[in-house]
């Protein structure tokens, strides 16, 4: 996701300033990367890192909570481009999405951070899964419904199993492994997923 | 792992009190599951919350962070019993543990929350590791080794990326779906890895 759909996410008020929304999103997610709970952290926090008033914090987002999502969602990258000439393909450019971007430190620590806090705030988490999850999901959904039709995939496969499979393995990896130093990684996931374990 | 199993893992000093270590080891993951991350946990708090004194903690463990390694150990069971009459069954067995843990609440908040401390106590969590994760991939490893050399698994499967497979996919299940009230779940994780996603 972009700076700009992130904004865009939200109800347009004042003329924007890229250059404060930008400062503001850092301070947030600095200070929960250091280790500050979404419970911790205060707009008195973040002005303070961010550098400007809390009432321009005040003037973009109604509260912490929406803040919050923002941040979060300025994290995850759009999805990628895809060529669309083969399923293999374009599962491929999504799963090494997912590998790269485990290997930013700071992404990887307010991720975790925030997902401790997730049974305590389950309306911000809603709004992210909406804003930064569910794009990637629509797409990789479609890229399987598409493999499922074109004889690619197996004719009855669900999807949402084919989703979990895909994204539960390079996540694994990026949480036990080295994902980041491996290139060849989402290519060899995606063909063991398509082939199977057994003969 | 059992108290018996986390107890041993810490060597022996006086006679051990099996009720009070059950309190300690019980108010140290009630604290943390409420919210309390590792930074802030005190020796005091979980005295108070046990209703020991201090010295019979540090008679058990010499600092906070070994008895956090022990309270993590207790949340994971012990290897399940495998039937060893195929692959597919034991796999079947353990992915099903993994299924079943993940809808007791306190143990997820527990783990979500250690987990986003792990990059500031790489120590505690290689200890973690080290006594209650890596018994259970030796297993699954065994079992997958045991279907490479009898032909019920590909001959040249990498048994990490199979476990990563397999893991990964009952996790990403616990995290985004209902993984808790599926019974059959197990059986369909295990059957769409070994069989694959494409004709």
């Amino acid at each position: 996701m972009t700076m700009q759909d992130a904004a865009a996410a939200r109800p347009a008020g004042r003329p924007r300033s890229e250059k404060a929304e930008k400062a503001i999103v850092e301070a947030t997610l600095d200070l929960i990367g250091e280790g500050m709970g979404i419970s911790e952290l205060s707009i008195e926090a973040i002005a303070a890192r961010a550098g400007v008033g809390k009432t321009t914090i005040y003037r973009r987002w109604s509260n912490k909570e929406d803040l919050v999502v923002t941040a979060l969602a300025a994290l995850k990258a759009p999805v990628p481009p895809l060529a669309g000439e083969s399923v293999r393909g374009d599962l491929v450019t999504m799963i090494d999405q997912m590998r790269t971007e485990s290997g930013h430190v700071r992404t990887r620590c307010v991720m975790n951070i925030a997902m401790s806090e997730s049974d305590r705030y389950p309306h911000l988490f809603d709004k992210f899964r909406q804003l930064a999850i569910e794009p990637r999901r629509a797409a990789m959904r479609a890229v399987l419904e598409r493999g499922i039709a074109n004889g690619e995939l197996l004719p009855d496969l669900d999807p949402e199993m084919a989703m979990a499979m895909l994204s539960g393995t390079v996540i694994w990896y990026t949480k036990w492994g080295q994902a980041e130093h491996d290139a060849g990684l989402a290519e060899r996931i995606v063909d063991q997923v398509l082939s199977g374990i057994a003969p």
